[in-house]
């Protein structure tokens, strides 16, 4: 049976529009779905809002306890529901889920090292057996990027890891389909070109681009997710334009595809 | 099959340790049960910090558009996923709901008359065969008193309704024992009195109370919705103190039980 794992980033979520019409293409898609929203952006709004200062290292985000308070209401609160209700809308069965409900996605606060991230998860347990129950009754799962420990409750985890953790659990019970939706319509053989997409990407091309520094900052964690997702057996991963969803799902005519 | 419905108010939410508490004995029930939580002081103090005035009338909340997406963040997101941490943290496998997920509470906007209650939603339909496929998996549903509608999205429900509207709902298929826990023993006989708990209310005596004075302003909506829940075949109402749940519910020794 096929699954479809999405994430969508922050850009698309900022951007009503934008994120109505993507909403419009995941409502569409036939194969059951599950969607997986970040939204740091927004969430960094709210807490400068309430005097809450945002720290990000490496680009990722330092949560303290008045940190993690504010992401669960804006990622689990705020952004998820609003999704949520927009998908009911299109006659989209969506649920709005953290790691925390139902324990679906359990994880370790992560040890310091050199930098205290403070209340992040690294994920260890996805209940991959919950998740397909819901699916099975036509549910349409839709996740914030938050996990769950027992002795730290809510934690906050990185969107993209987030999808790949569900989909690796979830490649147990589905043939699963990985796409990361953002604002460029792939991987750039040169990023001041937006129709360089490159088609089809293995580790090694992926070596290359990244020793040429073709590949920037942001896009490393990504792909990395990705290739990850693929050593734990999911066979297709694709990194695409919000925009181009439909077109990448169902036909592979857009975007990148990532092999190993 | 026995189900407990329980509502707890915002008093209860605001003392971190009155909650923990109060959460130690909900995790403890024997039979399935179904948790509703308000929120009202909390989201009213986040507004207050955002900038967004919050204006009540006859106790109700004016729900404009900067409203209803605060409380959406607030009731959905800090309070519910908080509350189902902390449950899970006690090994009862709780999940966090608003209406919209599942479309589990449907609402229509409330029709403007004299007052404009903006996005506040009147409850329509609930969906039990949903909820009850949750309860068959162990899991203990945690619902926001937020309801949905096609129109409108998420919509701003009055806590006590919500409890009532999902006992009711769900009494097509369990025996539903439906408990309001509040920051008072139970009904008091004379308000100045702790210990004037009316073990046993009916209709009458209810009326007679009220032409008398001697029910005050918030309770009379609250056992509105206790008698409407009678009216529609739930058989056990209970008013108790946060504090008194074991013992109301499981030896019915404590607050104020409501008959027709």
């Amino acid at each position: 049976m096929n699954l479809n794992v999405i994430k969508i980033g922050g850009n698309v979520i900022n951007d009503a529009a934008k994120l109505s019409s993507f909403l419009q293409d995941f409502s569409k898609l036939q194969d059951p779905s599950i969607l997986v929203h970040g939204g740091g952006k927004v969430a960094t709004a709210i807490a400068a809002k309430l005097g809450v200062e945002t720290t990000m290292i490496g680009g990722r985000r330092i949560t303290d306890a008045d940190t993690i308070d504010i992401v669960t209401m804006v990622y689990g609160g705020k952004i998820n529901k609003g999704i949520v209700a927009q998908l009911q809308s299109l006659g989209c069965n969506a649920m709005g889920l953290t790691g925390a409900d139902g324990a679906m996605v359990k994880a370790v606060k992560r040890p310091v090292k050199e930098i205290d991230y403070g209340f992040v998860g690294d994920v260890k347990k996805v209940n991959e057996r919950l998740i397909h129950s819901l699916l099975e009754q036509g549910i349409s799962p839709v996740f914030a990027p938050l996990s769950f420990s027992m002795e730290h409750g809510v934690l906050n985890t990185n969107a993209d890891t987030m999808a790949s953790e569900i989909a690796s659990a979830m490649g147990a019970l589905y043939e699963v389909k990985l796409i990361y939706c953002f604002e460029k319509k792939g991987v750039l053989r040169n990023i001041t070109d937006d129709n360089s997409v490159i088609p089809e990407i293995d580790s090694t091309t992926y070596k290359e681009l990244k020793a040429d520094g073709k590949i920037f900052e942001g896009m490393i964690p990504k792909l990395d997710n990705c290739f990850d997702a693929l050593d734990r057996g999911i066979k297709k991963v694709i990194i695409c334009h919000a925009d181009d969803l439909l077109s990448s799902v169902e036909k592979m005519t857009a975007g990148t595809r990532l092999i190993l």
